[in-house]
């Protein structure tokens, strides 16, 4: 678990959304911003966000709310945003490529150095500045550009060969886009990424507002 | 809100992870399967897993755990996928393009039935068996296809009028995979996507797997 209380971990996954929001509220030129106000843009609870917000160490005012520069600082500092972090792509299919071109990684310190796929037609080819390396490269340039973080979007049947080829190369971190429950040795992270959360609220919504 | 609880969207976002995982157990010929099972896979914690199966209806057996068939068809019945949901997916980019593809999406009902884009190139080409349409012909062929649904993934710069048209021609429900937040008229529904939550998650545990 790599030191996250699992209590967090629901906490972790709403704070973007939350920095989204008060990002926003800043350009606007607001200097605080509601609990009230958040939750009702993410339909979430009043209370589940000033619960979420205190993992911050920021507490809000009554009747203000919380000071929006504060709480972008604290905010990305929680999530460790204010570094620099270096992955790799493995993959450069068409979600692969739309994950290259996904500008808000990047403004949140999420920098791809190289991809890297087996179909030598795009071999050398740039794809939004990034260069897709022969797949078979792997194992000597992941130890040269020193990155940890991987970032798999392989066919499915290809996925935990390809996961063992990157933990032998040093990676200790895996972000999988594929509907594959990886088996990794203990001490590697895998956060798997799952687009039937959004379907999933979609389809009840539909439902209910048909009934 | 379509007649569903805030409080319930934590929980509905969570059922499509434990239903894969309970259908993997009845692949392996389980009968039963316990809270803590399912907690441990997903890195949750066991109150939170009843706490939100409880809502499908189906109460698990002390020492014994949930019986796999009837939580299956409660979550599928819970979550209206168990009818079929037709959409429209416009803008057949990458994204797009790995959308159509995405398998699970057909296992849990979801049918694209057509994409839509601007680039003449790409017209009347057929993606995965999804014949791509000019994106003109949107307003005459969402009504023909009587579909509710849109998949939402141009480029952010076109979200907003693609939004209104999408609208202007029947539909009532938005998948947006944009970083654009929508403005729509109250009773259209709007699900956006936002893939910051994994690669939150990810930066907190590689933070303090350092430290």
């Amino acid at each position: 678990m790599a030191g996250v209380k699992l209590s967090s971990l629901p906490t972790i996954k709403r704070l973007p959304s939350y920095l989204h929001i008060i990002e926003a509220a800043q350009r606007e030129g607001k200097e605080y911003i509601s609990g009230t106000v958040i939750a009702d843009e993410l339909e979430l609870e009043p209370i589940q966000v000033r619960k979420d917000l205190a993992i911050t160490g920021i507490v809000g005012k009554p009747r203000i709310g919380f000071p929006v520069g504060e709480l972008i600082d604290a905010i990305t500092h929680f999530l460790d945003w204010h570094h620099n972090h270096r992955a790799v792509l493995i993959g450069a299919g068409n979600l692969g490529t739309a994950l290259m071109g996904y500008s808000e990684f990047t403004r949140h310190g999420l920098t791809i150095l190289a991809a890297f796929d087996v179909d030598t037609a795009k071999f050398d080819k740039s794809i939004n500045d990034i260069t897709v390396h022969p797949f078979d490269d792997i194992p000597k340039m992941i130890p040269e550009l020193g990155v940890e973080l991987a970032i798999l979007t392989v066919p499915s049947d290809f996925a935990q060969q390809t996961a063992e080829i990157l933990i032998q190369s040093g990676i200790k971190a895996i972000w999988n886009f594929t509907n594959v429950k990886l088996k990794v040795p203990s001490g590697i992270i895998v956060q798997k990424e799952d687009l039937s959360s959004g379907y999933a609220v979609l389809s009840v919504k539909m439902a209910r507002s048909r009934s």
